[in-house]
């Protein structure tokens, strides 16, 4: 290889410009003592099953020291710890209403009835020998956003808990399509009332025209048999929609002419818009994105910085990100990587030389239907004051002179504290 | 939604025939008392972070239990047990020298000197720093397969032991190329030698120009810190090329004008050709393919199945994989799952109905450079009879009459007994 091929190949690698040059930082001068200490030590052996590094100990998910049971509750993932998009199984939010159960995979049965022509029940082994498919998706929490929104701003917010209700997965499964179809839709069928084997026996409705365009009955999470916490040995995934319906330790679903209006469809998982009307049944996402890094609570030094995020919608792809430097002045478009699936969600990156000065960055998703996350006072002239889901307004951080991150959200006037302020509880919230 | 449509939808879901008519063993009848039990308990409560069902603890990397010392060895993925693409971090397959050092990450420093102009020394904080890359890449073991190889054939064989030395996961880190930029080249540079921080002092050459191309300096696996196993916290990711090259802990990269003709690429990891000659620096991994499903030691029933595995090559992308049913005779194409990407594992898929005669079935994959997997006949046409690494013949399953899958490699007239029969050590090999 010549001087012009190490040229060439250089230029190329470093397209996106001389950043490094901006960087500070980066120590120059003499190796430590210290860091060739395991070369004097034989190291761990062989195992069968392998586990994080003990420094790692301490990237766990976020559960709210204020809650009043941890049976009932959420755990977040540590959006603000992680790289790249997909989530590691073991920091995958949660969402369970009483428990996650403990499910014995020989005594597992999934029962199709209702409105079918043939009742059907499906051993594990069953599902697993039908056609398979493996798609990544991320699954949102419809009460993501809730603690991501305070008036005043919560000044310890990160970005875990501003939106850490959200994790991706490489989910595999048989198309909930092809079970229907070998139990036959009989006439008049237009829901389906998937129904959990929790304790709390959750069940909801969902349209026939969803499952049969894409749901999956999944039984594996990024490779492996699906975690307890994400419905173990089977659960529904129902891909863009709000999580609640993606219904876990799936038991049991028919088929009938009319939605069941459970609990969790009616007094819980429903809006309230605006013009005081509740909305039932607003299942879909709409898009989001969270920078990363730098986030709330971190400390940066002056230099080159890669602002790191990830944005999501589950209207389908995610189109563009844009980020603002400068508390939303101007916006530039971020790279995103890898090109976007759709319902997946994707990393979105701006290469950045932070001068000392303080500013206000955020990030802008769009999605491939033109939907755009909205600032936090459009977001009340669409929902209602008072209500707790769907939240997706712009997630702003301020950076002090001093380095130091946090939430850089604005006081708004005649604002309510709080999402879901008249008081009901909620999902993902702390309080 | 009228009964138009949900025939419309129910005929684009199934295009792939009616299969499922050809199912047998699909339970009918009443629903069996037991299976909701967990019904009746509270669930376990919301953890920091996951684990596995203990229903599914038994799926373990496979360790040779004719291992001397588990400091020097290897495990092997579970293929057999797996779904989709992506690796379990837990269950990437292992390959050390002296056992997994345990590095602490505030001590943790990567020196880059030699022919530089501006020798550098980085913290993992300073890695973090620079602009990131996450790709999905297969890693594999150069004696990958060597297991796979026994003349007469081990009729003990599964998929796991033919083929788990490898591994794919999504790698985040910085590109080589930007630090390489940082350093400087000097002018005769033209090889990099990467050295670990294990107690093996592990070393290798690695040449510039591939450095240059696409290699990372890796910090992240599956989107969270690498695992001790692969390499924490940081390791070299050389896509496409051998495991062996992609050099974990590291903490040392040499750039020079020659190779350093370490141990682990003279004695060991240098190809024996079928002419006589000792091949070294054979870094890229062939294409490969393995059917994981039905495999080795599994039992199946008569009916639909799908036949899923498992495909890559160090080339580029996989360009097909075809499936033989009746032992070689006639070859159909399987579908990929997803869209092969460069240099990373695709799942192939083939519908089979069994009609519970004895057969044979295997799988061959051919890349984007026109690579395809040889016959074990023809890979002894062009490695010797005494090679160890880079085994990448076509693997059979015979299928019995009995529903038993056992090893469908035939006896080899005058071939050897095993690879590196000539006497050998193996870093994959159980002997």
């Amino acid at each position: 290889m010549n001087r012009r091929k190490i040229l060439q190949l250089l230029g190329k690698s470093v397209a996106a410009g001389a950043f490094f040059k901006l960087s500070t930082g980066l120590a120059q001068g003499k190796i430590p003592q210290g860091a060739t200490e395991p070369m004097k030590t034989l190291g761990i052996p062989l195992r069968e099953y392998g586990e994080r590094s003990e420094f790692e100990q301490k990237v766990i998910r976020y559960i709210s020291p204020n809650l009043r049971s941890r049976h009932t509750g959420a755990s977040f993932t540590p959006l603000d710890q992680l790289e790249g998009v997909i989530t590691p199984s073991s920091l995958h939010f949660e969402r369970h209403h009483s428990g996650v159960p403990n499910v014995n995979p020989a005594e597992y049965r999934l029962v199709v009835h209702g409105l079918v022509s043939r009742p059907l029940i499906f051993t594990l082994q069953d599902l697993k020998r039908f056609p398979s498919i493996t798609r990544t998706y991320f699954i949102e929490c419809a009460g993501n956003g809730q603690n991501g929104y305070r008036n005043p701003p919560d000044m310890t917010l990160t970005a875990t808990r501003s939106r850490g209700l959200v994790s991706t997965s490489s989910w595999t499964g048989v198309p909930l399509s092809i079970l229907l179809k070998e139990a036959g839709i009989k006439e008049g069928a237009r829901w389906l009332i998937p129904e959990s084997q929790d304790a709390a026996a959750y069940i909801r409705s969902l349209p026939l025209e969803k499952a049969l365009e894409d749901v999956l009955v999944a039984y594996a999470q990024n490779g492996e048999a699906i975690r307890p916490e994400q419905g173990y040995p089977v659960r529904l995934v129902v891909p863009g929609w709000e999580g609640s319906i993606q219904v876990k330790w799936l038991r049991r679903i028919e088929l009938t002419d009319t939605p069941v209006m459970s609990k969790d469809e009616t007094s819980e998982y429903t809006d309230v818009m605006a013009d005081g009307k509740i909305w039932a049944f607003t299942w879909l996402m709409e898009p989001q994105s969270i920078i990363t890094y730098p986030s709330g609570l971190q400390q940066i030094e002056r230099g080159f910085h890669e602002i790191r995020g990830l944005a999501w919608s589950g209207f389908g792809r995610v189109r563009r990100v844009e980020v603002s430097l400068d508390g939303g002045r101007n916006w530039k478009r971020a790279a995103l990587e890898p090109a976007p699936d759709p319902l997946s969600a994707v990393r979105f990156k701006v290469n950045w030389a932070w001068d000392g000065r303080e500013t206000v960055i955020m990030s802008r998703a769009t999605d491939e239907k033109g939907n755009t996350q909205p600032t936090q006072e459009e977001f009340f002239t669409r929902w209602a004051r008072n209500n707790r889901y769907h939240y997706n307004a712009i997630q702003a951080w301020r950076i002090g002179a001093d380095g130091r991150v946090v939430n850089g959200d604005r006081t708004l006037a005649g604002a309510p504290a709080q999402l879901g302020a008249a008081g009901r509880g909620g999902c993902g919230g702390e309080s």
